[in-house]
Order: structure tokens, then C-alpha cells, then sequence
């Protein structure tokens, strides 16, 4: 199955980095932007042409060095139809290069809609008795504020073709506050505990019947670096969970924020970067890189990332 | 703004309802399906296709009756670009009739990134100084896990172009209890309360300046048919947030359950059916029009289901 494939990659290029593909045109270098506006104007169509070309500079750059990608859906779902075409291209792209993909959707919905989701995304689409991929992502994120009977179609699918997920369990962003930290009693329990460890606790019991070989789920959870004492708690919580930890670098996580949620053999996460990656040739560290060579900068990027999280 | 439309059209038609385009094969007559097969194949472009014809038909024949359609997009995008492509071309189609349009798509992601889906779905998209309408529903659904802040960029544009947006809030499925049901403890508060309240408060909240004519605010939420006691509550907690109500019908709720919700002025809610609409000539009670007037079936059903909420 997938993570374990995940793990595996992980441990082989001692890289628990997952590079973020959510490309903006204000961090997309002119010399890839001018040809193709000024060919087809500004149009959707063109941006999503801009972005393809991007990703593939970028992950031509990095392919080696880290086992996953993470496009986030939302900046290519932004341009309509051009922009599908392009998250879908993107997917097929990496995937060539030997990549794992982790599509950010954070879908969530109720079972027979996220039955329709999980098809399209992670498992197969059923016409009449002929079955198509669709996206195919190897992993998607998912959204748990509808509960169990809206992550299940999600699960199955899982189990059928080897899929993952990853649920939010403890986001990296100041809202994440509002609803995650509201302190809850359970029953017959006397102490009071925050939403998301009631989350993590039913990621830990969807992902139960789906372990792999490396002792983690196929149900892993979403914890932000900025958040380092309670990932710590939740790694000890969830010791079968895998990780996908946003937040590191632009959003203000740091390495040591990171300790506590890797196990004792140094496994259980993969920490996302995204802009201090992909928009690295705009960053102090690696202006001297110039435009013009930019995805050797996000490769820079991605090499002292690394020496970072595994001194 | 299209909050005070949507009502106005509402106590105009007096028909507090929206019919879901929730297109399934199984649920779509086969004068429209063997035709396209035979054509096309059994792919997912064919499907999109069917799915089209479909919504036209039904859109054709319900139009008068109701103020509003609700896409639900995970049953497109399933289907990849063609999907999306239909899902596009239903929202302009249902537009044409007068419809407003609620795409059912439940996104929620932190700060920058549910700008990108706010702009692309219910604002503008800037390609370097030139502004693009892409998906342009007069609504949203959008998910409030992550909190404030990625709720915030859907504000922004309601204000800026009118739109709205409905946030879940007590969902219909069973699910729901997981985590929405768990009683927590406020600051300064002995009494524990639901989680759900405690949304609600923050809905309200969000929408305290953007109240229209109708003393409701273009921030609304979503409050599931099959809780109608938690429904009741809610109305008199958020006297100035209008409900979109899924679950009547197919999921079980009935018009007495809906009564709570309704304000003194009988505003204040806009329930859903999809199945029960879309799908009625597979009902009993409709089975006497047949499958070639499975359109007929569902504006028959429309009319049924008025006089049941509005006797």
C-alpha cells in the first residue's frame, strides 16, 4: 500500500519532505510568465499553462530528493476548467518522475456525496460496469467536521487500491484555534480535553484495520509545525498515525518544532513546504540563484530543508 | 445582494425551496442515457453529457416554482474536466432560467488558499490587473473546521459582490453527532454546550456586517432537517442567519420538523431535496408518469412538496 511506500521512500532518501505545488503568479519568475502571456494574453487558460510549466521545472529539480508532491487543488480549481486540466497534468507529471502524489482537497461531505469524491480522487468511477481513474492521487487530505459516515467511502477505497488519507486533525493556521481547541467531556470521563485529540482519536480508530508493514495507517492526520507541544501529545496519542505536517518555514515552523512528533525511530512525519520551496529564488538565502534559475534554487531549498530536519 | 433576492423570491413564489442537481446514472431515465452510450461510449465525458440533458430538463421544468438550484459538485467533479464542465454549464443554464445558483461545494482551507477558492467561485479571479468570473455561483457552502481565518476571504467577497455563503453548521447525516454533538465548555460558562452552538455563535458573528434588507445576513448556515429540536434552538440563538436545510426527504426529515426553524415572519429557512425532486418518477407516488416524464415527475413533485411546507 501507499504509505507504506511513503515510509519506505522517507527512510531510503532520509527526506521526510513533501514539496507544496501551489503555484501563484506573484511567485512565478517572469522569464516563464512573459512568452506565454504574451502569446495568449491573460487569460486562465495561459496561467495554466504558466503553472504546468512551472511544476515541471520544479519537480524535474527535486524528483531525487524527496518522495512526495502536494498540490493544493484550490490555486489550479481557482482558473476553472484550464486549471483542472492543469492539477490533473501536474499529477501525471510527478507521478512519471517516480513522486507520490498527495492531493490537498480537504474534502468533506456526507457519505454519498464523499462516496463521489473518494471515486473520483483516490479510487475508481464506475460507468455502467466500466471503471475509469480519474485524478488518481495517492493520497488525499480530508475534512472530519461531518463525521465518521462522511470519511468511511474514504476508507474503503483505501482498502480496495491501496490508497491514503489524511485528516485534519490539528491545522497550522491561527483559526485553527476557534473550533479545534474548544475543550470537551467525553462520557464518563472527568477531565476536560480539546476537540482535536477527540479527532485524533477517531482518525486512530478509522485507520485501525488499515496498519501497514511499517506499523502506521493508511489513515494518517493533518498536525501543523506551528503547533509543537501538541503534536508531541499527539504522537504519543496516535502512535500509528503518520503525519502530514504543514506550516513549516513561510507559516513560522521551525525543526525543533518538529522533535516531538517524530517517534523513536525517527519516523511519523512528512513536513510540507511549499513558497520556501517553489519560491525560494525570491528568498534572501537564494537570490543570488537570479530568476532564471529558479528551480535550482527550490533544489537548494530542499537540500537544506533536509539537512534541517535530519541533522 | 443576492441574500435579500434569494428571500424576496422566496415570499414572491412562497417556496422555501431549492432543488439539488445531485445527478446519478442510476437515477436517470434511460430514454436519455442509451442514446448518449450508444454514441459516445461509456465514458465519463458521455456521463457529463447525460447528466447536462438532465439538469435542462428538470431546470426547464421547475423553474417557476422555486427560487433556486444547488449543484452539488462532488458529483461532477468525479468525472474529471468534462465534469466540471457540466457543472459549469448547469450554473449558467440554471442563471439563464432566473435561478439562483448554491454550489454545494463545502471547501474550507486556511487563509490564502480559501482566498483562491472564494475568488474562483463566488468572486473574480486577477490575471495580472484583468478580473475573470470562472465558476460565478451566487452562493457557496463552505466548511468552518479550520476557523476564523479561513472563513474570512469568503466575507470579503460576499461584501465586494454581493454573494453568500452558507456554513456548516449542524449537518443531516448520522455523522454528524461525532463531533459537531460533543459538549464543551465556554470561557466563563458552568454549562456545557455543543459544539454546534458554539459554530453558531461564530456564524453569527462572522456575519454581524452584512446584514441585508430582510434582517438577514449573506452569511448562512447549514442546519440538517433531521435535527429538529437542535433546529428550534438554533433559530432563536441566530435570529439573523437564514438556514439552507438539507435531509428533507430521502434523509428523513419532515415538514413538521421544520416548523422550529421558521421565524414568526415563516422566513428564515430553504430546504433542500434533491432524490425526492430529481428522482420522483422512481417514487411510488409519482410512478404513473413514467420515465419519459420523469421532468413532469419532478415538477409534480416541487408543487407536492410547496404545499407541504407551506400549507
Amino acid at each position: 500500500m501507499l504509505m507504506d511506500r511513503l515510509i519506505t521512500q522517507i527512510i531510503e532518501l532520509q527526506s521526510p519532505i513533501v514539496v507544496g505545488l501551489d503555484p501563484r503568479l506573484s511567485q512565478i519568475p517572469g522569464v516563464i510568465k512573459d512568452e506565454i502571456f504574451s502569446n495568449q494574453g491573460k487569460t486562465p487558460a495561459a496561467v495554466a499553462d504558466i503553472f504546468y510549466c512551472f511544476n515541471q521545472a520544479i519537480i524535474d529539480h527535486i524528483y531525487d530528493l524527496v518522495p512526495a508532491v502536494k498540490p493544493q487543488i484550490a490555486l489550479y480549481e481557482q482558473l476553472g476548467i484550464p486549471g483542472i486540466d492543469c492539477y490533473l497534468k501536474t499529477i501525471e507529471y510527478a507521478k512519471s518522475k517516480g513522486l507520490l502524489v498527495i492531493g490537498d482537497v480537504k474534502r468533506g461531505d456526507i457519505a454519498s456525496t464523499a462516496e463521489a469524491y473518494s471515486h473520483g480522487h483516490i479510487g475508481m468511477v464506475d460507468i455502467e460496469g466500466i471503471s475509469h481513474k480519474i485524478f488518481d492521487e495517492d493520497f488525499i487530505t480530508v475534512n472530519p467536521y461531518m463525521g465518521h459516515d462522511s470519511v468511511e467511502p474514504y476508507l474503503a477505497d483505501c482498502e480496495h487500491y491501496g490508497k491514503g488519507i489524511f485528516v485534519l486533525v490539528k491545522t497550522s493556521n491561527p483559526g485553527s484555534a476557534d473550533i479545534q481547541d474548544m475543550l470537551v467531556t467525553g462520557k464518563g470521563s472527568a477531565q476536560a480535553f480539546p476537540i482535536y485529540h477527540h479527532v485524533g482519536n477517531l482518525v486512530s480508530e478509522w485507520g485501525k484495520g488499515l496498519v501497514g508493514e511499517h506499523g502506521f495507517s493508511a489513515v494518517g492526520a493533518v498536525v501543523g509545525a506551528t503547533h509543537p507541544e501538541e503534536g508531541r501529545v499527539l504522537r504519543e496519542r496516535m502512535p500509528h498515525t503518520f503525519f502530514l505536517v504543514p506550516g513549516y518555514g513561510a507559516q513560522g515552523g521551525t525543526a525543533k518544532d518538529l522533535q516531538g512528533m517524530f517517534n523513536k525511530d525517527r519516523l511519523g512525519i512528512i513536513v510540507n513546504s511549499s513558497r520556501g520551496i517553489t519560491g525560494a529564488f525570491q528568498l534572501a538565502a537564494y537570490k543570488s540563484y537570479g530568476e532564471t534559475n529558479f528551480a535550482e534554487a527550490a533544489r537548494a531549498a530542499v537540500i537544506d530543508m533536509r539537512k534541517d530536519l535530519m541533522p
